[in-house]
Formats: structure tokens, C-alpha cells, sequence
């Protein structure tokens, strides 16, 4: 996929740019081969108004959204909960390339260090990029 | 529907008695009617392993909790992220009957009065209430 495709249609908004940019959690919902909806915890950051999280190989959440493109994210202020945004969107790539050190800066960001605990030597990651279609602002 | 209906098929784990008890956040995932997922930052109790969340007549949430009963509900410790667990389950009940009670109790839970500054007079609410099918400890 060529970089200029990777151009998000919507905006994010600046309370959105504020709360990825934070070190606040995001939860990331999916849905199942089987019609029923996931709902998973995610560390976020952003490249512009693209919404970047990152998986790895084999677990259940890659598969389905590789199958399923359409994702709502939901993120609040870890501080103040009240202070919300949730967002939907649709993957427009998953990727091997610049996974691994994505991951590294997610670590960094959430962990305060790169030498991330939950890291398994040999598990392929993947980098998910969201764009986002509508950012609700609640 | 009558209460001997409403004895949900399985029961939450330990965790996600201990996180849902505490003054934490869920963030509830349903789909949408274009197939499409949505998710929602919400207060969360329990009746044993019932798991109950309010929302009110004219939400996009009711509208589609009513027509697919499918949920998946992400809940982590407020303080320690880390610790989380993830529900998927179906809604078995969404009534009002007692719905504006239980309104007021998960205002005294997480702001700790029951006058929630939120709280729109003539706007009917709806407990949802959500049986667990599958508990996943992350």
C-alpha cells in the first residue's frame, strides 16, 4: 500500500489529539467472524490523524481485523474519565514494516522504557493503522 | 420476562466481580445496524453474575442493544490498568422498571450522590442487563 493512500478522511479532533497523545488507554472494538462484538484494551499514539495501535501474529484480534475492517475506539482521560472521546473508523493497513519499533515507542511511552515485559522474542508484530471516519465527541 | 429466566448461563470470575465492584469504568462494544461496531464508555454494577448498565430512551445505545443483543464489555482497574478483564455476553432484560433506582445507585457509586449533574428529568432510563457468556482474563 502506497504512502499516499494512507491519507485519513476525517480529522481528529483536539480533545481526540489530546487524549492519544496522553498516556490514556484505549479500548478498540471489533467485530467477530461470527457477527458478535470484541472489545479489546489497547496502548494508542497517532501518526497525524491516523490512529496507530499494534498487535501481534496469531492472536485472535489481528485475524479479525484483517478480516473485518471497521473498528470504534473509545479513550478517556486516565486522570478524569469524564474527559472522553469515542471514534470510529476503519483499518486501512496492517503491517509487519516499522512494527517492532512501534511497539518499542508505544513501551516508552506507557512503560517508561523500551524493554517492554510482555515482549515475546519471536512473535511477529503488527502495526494497525485506524483512519478515523467519525470522531464523537461525548 | 420473568426473574427465573434471568440466571445467566455463566459466572464472572473473581477479577471481574473485584473490578466491576470498584469505582471503574467499562467500556461496552455492541453492533450497529450497518454491521459496523460501536463502543461506549459506561458505569457498570452487577447483580450476582448479572451484569447491569443504564442508559436512557432515545440513546443510539438502546436503539441498538434492542436490536442486537450481542455485547462484549472491557473493564480495567482505574488505578492499575493492567489489571483487566474482558466479557462477552447478551443482553437478557433492558427495562425500566427500576431503572431510575438504579440510575441513582451508580451515581452514589461513581460521583457519590445520587443528584448526577447529568441526569435529564422526563428522559425515561433503561437497565440493561447483561448476561456473561464467556470471561476472558487477560
Amino acid at each position: 500500500m502506497k504512502a499516499a493512500l494512507l491519507m485519513p478522511r476525517a480529522r481528529l479532533s483536539e480533545k481526540a489529539i489530546k487524549l492519544i497523545d496522553g498516556k490514556n488507554f484505549g479500548n478498540l472494538a471489533f467485530v467477530m467472524s461470527d457477527g458478535s462484538p470484541h472489545v479489546s484494551p489497547v496502548w494508542v499514539d497517532r501518526e497525524g490523524d491516523l490512529i496507530l495501535v499494534n498487535t501481534a501474529e496469531g492472536r485472535a484480534k489481528a485475524k479479525y481485523l484483517k478480516a473485518n475492517h471497521r473498528v470504534a475506539l473509545s479513550i478517556f482521560n486516565q486522570q478524569d474519565p469524564y474527559e472522553k472521546v469515542v471514534i470510529r473508523g476503519r483499518v486501512l493497513d496492517m503491517t509487519s514494516k516499522g512494527a517492532e519499533e512501534h511497539n518499542n515507542r508505544l513501551s516508552v511511552k506507557y512503560l517508561g522504557t523500551s524493554k517492554n515485559p510482555h515482549h515475546q522474542p519471536g512473535v511477529g508484530r503488527i502495526l494497525v493503522k485506524i483512519e478515523p471516519e467519525r470522531v464523537v465527541n461525548e
